[in-house]
């Protein structure tokens, strides 16, 4: 375990080293990769050669927001960080012989170890855009559009633009920064909260549609047949997190998808609200999960759907 | 036309006057309510005493917020403030009787008259709420929480929780100060921008299914008819903002909602991405409002669709 050191430290740090090489966590999303970029602009701003590793998991939104700062062919690194990594598990899978050589670890995940020689943790942040801020202030680097571009896509990605209840004051003085660099925020937002295909649309329209309500609306079950993927056309990406669906039905407490697989087997996603353990429902079918999100798997839909049906009633009921 | 002053001569006149009544606009939304309750929390840490006056149309959602405020039998004002009211004819169906009598307006609507009194209008402020913040803070008010939700409302609802373009650095510190205070931004938007009645699904639903093209998906429009409203059930807490639909579909750049009202005529609202001028589409049918949302008033539904569709195909295709 490394030493925890403060955002001074931090900036002292990087202000005596250089090619410094940033390194971002498995299943990329909006906070590392614009922790990534943002932390890489600024330091180039100071002067200095930086670089983020390309992840072999990056999506094409993310991709947009740090392709141009992947290394050249040559660069050979003599510093390197990591940004928003819980753990050195969730390297991006062409960084796992970096694990012992980690100089800094800039975190807000509560449970981070302190993997790396030196490290920040700030578990109060929602994003953990909101430290690389300060350590950017404290560099002195001016937040112009190209730091502020990767720095909005951190804040907003992990609050659910603002929205969730792990949005803090510093989160929106860190959004009001990046706007005042004259970043195009509504044109950001609309690209990632508000657009949806029109195969979502009518994926949506058919769950809802074929959605059963059980406890007088308190539980909610949509299955996602394949033909009905297939007619839509919806793809990986359409369907993104479409297992929230259910729960934002007022009065939904219980929200179960049963997926379809291609195979006739079914995968089941159960999402809950702070009354009703969603982990508990799975166990009793060999699955498990988190508190509000849980999952399991069955032979055929129409096993899940039956098997559900009576299991969710029975722990919503009489609780676990 | 009245005169135009500035945030601290706003600040001067009201530290000056007592008894003072607040007026919001006709169809309140959560600016106009949330102005009104935010500065009349504010008066009243001053020690003044301030009433908002109750809005016929006030919703559920939004009564909530301001119900504490509303005037006893025996109170008589002195000084008469509107928040958020763009023009005389927007004014409570009970106001109408003090349309001269408006000593302050308060707003942020790019075409207010100025017919108050005296008025400051800020027509770059996001929501109306950002100028009610400015002057609390010069008139020495702390942001407490009785001032942070009514505050939290004007500012998030108006700009879809800080994802519109509207949206200003303001806009964000604002949002600051009132999450500062403490009050439970994640609960606050569960409730105003994820949770659907079901009646409101319902009507998502038919509004989809009987949407319609035009100009290679670039125009979407869809009509809500008084018996599918009746069919759902859906109150005008349900149907908050659904005008907004169309343009959440990939590709829409204008997206045109047609409201049958009870009368059999028809309510126009118009939203459009940065490509198009939505008040210049507007404006050839007599009504107008803002670069993105703008509305106008029909005849009956059948003229609005046959009209609309030619219009605005006419100022997308050749611009305005």
């Amino acid at each position: 375990m490394g030493n925890s050191i403060t955002v001074k430290q931090v900036a002292d740090t990087l202000s005596l080293v250089n090619n410094i090489l940033i390194l971002t966590h498995r299943r990329p999303d909006g906070d590392t990769t614009g922790c990534a970029g943002a932390l890489c602009a600024g330091l180039r701003q100071l002067g200095k050669t930086a670089y983020v590793m390309q992840n072999p998991e990056i999506t094409t939104r993310y991709n947009e927001i740090i392709k141009e700062y992947y290394p050249q062919d040559d660069f050979s690194q003599d510093f390197i960080v990591s940004v928003d990594i819980a753990d050195t598990t969730l390297l991006a899978l062409n960084a796992t012989d970096l694990i012992d050589k980690i100089d800094l670890a800039i975190d807000h995940h509560r449970s981070n170890p302190l993997f790396a020689k030196q490290n920040i943790v700030n578990s109060g942040a929602g994003a953990c855009g909101e430290l690389i801020y300060e350590i950017l202030i404290e560099l002195g680097v001016t937040i112009d559009k190209a730091v502020a571009l990767p720095l909005y896509y951190a804040v907003s990605t992990d609050t659910g633009c603002f929205k969730f209840s792990n949005t803090t004051p510093d989160t929106h003085k860190v959004a009001a920064a990046c706007l005042e660099a004259g970043i195009d925020g509504g044109e950001i937002n609309r690209a990632l909260f508000e657009l949806k295909s029109r195969a979502r649309i009518n994926m949506e329209r058919i769950l809802f549609e074929n959605m059963e309500f059980y406890q007088d609306g308190k539980i909610a079950m949509m299955t996602m047949y394949r033909k009905d993927v297939d007619v839509t056309g919806a793809t990986v990406d359409d369907l993104d997190s479409i297992s929230g669906l259910p729960r934002q039905i007022e009065g939904v407490q219980v929200g179960v998808t049963f997926t379809e697989n291609k195979d006739g087997t079914c995968k089941i996603s159960v999402r809950t609200t702070k009354e009703v353990d969603a982990s508990a429902i799975c166990a009793k079918v060999g699955g498990g999960g988190h508190l509000r999100a849980a999952g399991a798997s069955f032979e055929s839909v129409e096993q899940a759907q039956r098997e559900m049906r009576e299991i969710t009633q029975a722990v919503y009921k009489n609780g676990n």
